[in-house]
């Protein structure tokens, strides 16, 4: 326990009595993030509304050495928020206020409590478009998408979160505020610290808000659904495509056990017997995207697509988009733990990479459902599996094992858009060289010395 | 000195006696950069081959503590390669080999020593593009771009060097030769490190190849010309361009000192009362350019430019970028010393920024030409002095001090893109906070313990 009755008093007094939550129940839920199975133990949880409080509660846990666990929604997939020292969950739902959208620098400043798709729909109403889109956007913050770096299919056109972030405030597990970076378009002052931030999985600072740079909003867009009978044509399909010089704005891969859940639930008649999906979204201004729409429909229809048809009209678009994301849902009810896996591999690799995972289901015995943003090749493949059946969960992650080693293999990488956190942690050494690790924990020691932000993450502790 | 007769011996060993220069004449070529005005002291400069070099001149850097500044064409705009400490110059030129073109996954790995107009040039040849284009491309090198993060025209359509870089090989000042984030378009494996090597100035690690993101050549571009009685007028434009949803390639503005150079040189027919122009480009599939190229003629002529041009054909298209680069020459060509600034400020504070800096001028009695990234905020007020006559030279750097006060007061920032090298340390301060210095300096004992690479480079030494 870091915690005793005066600390609790003092961290009352700072966010106040009714922003602070103790009851064991209440800590559970605090404790664990979207893996479902990784386990942490909040002694404490503040939902501070504003910098100042987060500052004092920083020097409260710098003056008591009490860990701090930052967390936004907690649907992080690969246990970023779980609080894993114990101490206090410092969670930012509070802190939910759009500060400033600049619809003429193109610019938003947002505190980071923020939920992704509550923005999305304010600058929606200004004609203003924010790319990056985690698939957990109705819930995830601001704030978790930041330090994750999140991705989402608009990847492959639009790049993810570090490509949009222009500044933040933080504050240092000293307590000390710092505004880092700032919201001009360029910007070359010093090392990139908000860049550091970033992707930095809550274990540097405690990010207070962000200013993100915006686009317009294309002026239209158009999506297209093709249907391989196999996985391999999908792949050249996907690079015909990309050679021809179009560059679509998603292109999404879903396997055959997501194509027959989308057909038990939203039925779009696509063929049970299809090993692969793709559905491409092309955006821009209403001439290209009527153009790029055609091409695509022929580049497919070439590299040897079953069937490829252009949405009819929003409603058509919408029912393949929640097929997309009713798809990834049904991973999760259809058994009681889920690996969801996060490779990427270069591109070409992609067909590869889904033909070996394939092989490890048959040869492991077990179900790996893949969904995956194929236009950049990050790829997730979901191992279903229940971490109570000790036999099948330790096959399941012997195939999560050979899944890294073999995206490792085709010059890919252990997580393209989860983060490492506690699920991959043991497999860092693989991705990087020691003296790499050395660097990461210098930069760890720079921001905080004592270790007290976010323990246990990362890199196996030694 | 830090170098004698024996180490001078174990650099000829490593790299070849041929690539070894001590000559006095030859030391101060590669003692200076582009700003002309930055002195430093080679002892001795060496032009490595292959990574395996770097690595043991590294080692006898770090065994021997003599400072090493990385030096690729020396075209740096703010004293980064300038070899203050002296020791060894370690000069990237003939790293020149460009290591694997994909076309398959949009991907180029090449030595630092590639000059960027030489892989342009290959990579158009395969119909691929690769943006970022600091104007100094016909010499600057690969390992320079990535050092300052280098930006340019396209950047406000298509980012700056960061947004391309996928990894790297790079050789820390220990001589550990490390690689550094992957060649994937995703991937969240600890700190970004790449991203916090890109615009370190080289005084984190020797970079010795560089894996960037590429895309698919534009199908068609086209450039439009247009003219402006007063410079207001022309920010009012760039706003108007922006908030109709079109995202030119660049947009480029010029003042009344820029267009008199082009019409003594390469007369365009512009009037010499013009207080600004503007050039954009537009680029993307046919139909779309053909409409964006009306849409701007339409919207400049709106906002009041007194007249308005597209391009022509090729030959004029290339007349117009060339009178842009000749304009940015003839300000190097205008007076012994230019301080060619920096600034950035959050695109509606461009006006602003311009009318105070011509306000400046006529009070101190100054020549300052402007050129600018318009469309992302970025200025180069370029002051024309000499640093042999004290008085003027002291009006030029009050003259940049009150550009940088005015800059970060509109909300910008002191360097959009030719870094902090020496020519902005003092400045660091307005720009950064004590706390957020103090993690630089820990970033950069985290990898360079013991200081010698680049030293006395960003923040003021203490």
């Amino acid at each position: 326990m870091h915690l005793n009755r005066e600390t609790l008093q003092a961290l009352k007094t700072i966010v106040g009595a009714d922003a602070v939550l103790t009851d064991a129940n209440d800590l559970v839920v605090y404790s664990v993030d979207g893996t479902t199975h990784c386990q942490g133990n909040a002694e404490v949880v503040v939902f501070p509304t504003d910098v100042d409080q987060i500052s004092r509660v920083m020097q409260l846990s710098d003056q008591n050495d009490i860990p701090v666990t930052v967390r936004g929604a907690g649907t992080s997939l690969s246990g970023g928020p779980v609080p894993m020292a114990g101490g206090i969950v410092l969670c930012t739902s509070r802190m939910n206020r759009i500060l400033e959208i600049n619809g003429e620098d193109f610019t938003v400043k947002a505190q980071v409590g923020v939920v992704l798709n509550d923005l999305n729909q304010v600058l929606a109403r200004q004609n203003l478009f924010f790319p990056p889109d985690p698939q957990s956007l109705l819930a995830a913050t601001l704030g978790g998408c930041v330090s994750e770096n999140a991705g989402g299919p608009y990847a492959v056109k639009y790049g993810v979160f570090r490509h949009y972030l222009l500044g933040m405030t933080a504050v240092l597990p000293s307590g000390a505020v710092v505004t880092l970076g700032g919201n001009t378009m360029k910007n070359v002052t010093g090392y990139d610290l908000p860049q550091i931030v970033c992707g930095a999985e809550g274990t540097l600072a405690v990010i207070s808000d962000v200013t993100l740079r915006l686009l317009p909003k294309p002026q239209a867009s158009r999506t297209v659904l093709a249907i391989f009978d196999r996985v391999v044509t999908a792949g050249q399909a996907v690079h015909q495509v990309r050679a021809s010089g179009v560059i679509p704005a998603k292109i999404e891969l879903m396997d055959n056990w997501v194509v027959r859940r989308i057909e038990e639930n939203l039925p779009l008649g696509i063929p049970l017997s299809a090993e692969a999906i793709l559905l491409f979204e092309l955006d821009g201004n209403a001439e290209s995207v009527q153009q790029e729409t055609e091409a695509v429909i022929r580049l497919c229809q070439a590299a040897g697509a079953s069937e490829v048809r252009a949405a009819r009209d929003a409603a058509e678009t919408a029912d393949f988009w929640t097929a997309r994301r009713m798809g990834f849902s049904a991973v999760f009810s259809a058994s009681p733990t889920v690996l969801a896996e996060d490779v990427t591999v270069p591109t070409h690799r992609i067909a590869d990479q889904i033909v070996h995972t394939q092989k490890l289901a048959r040869d492991l015995d077990l179900t790996i459902a893949i969904i995956g943003h194929a236009g950049d090749g990050n790829l997730h493949p979901c191992i279903l599996t229940d971490k109570a059946d000790a036999a099948h969960y330790a096959r399941a992650q012997r195939a999560a094992d050979e899944i890294f080693d073999a995206a490792l293999g085709f010059g890919g990488a252990i997580s393209g858009e989860h983060g490492i956190g506690l699920e991959k942690q043991r497999f860092l050494k693989k991705a990087m060289s020691p003296e790499a690790i050395s660097l990461l924990k210098g930069i760890k020691r720079a921001f905080d010395p004592k270790g007290l932000l976010n323990p246990g993450k990362i890199w196996e502790p030694s």
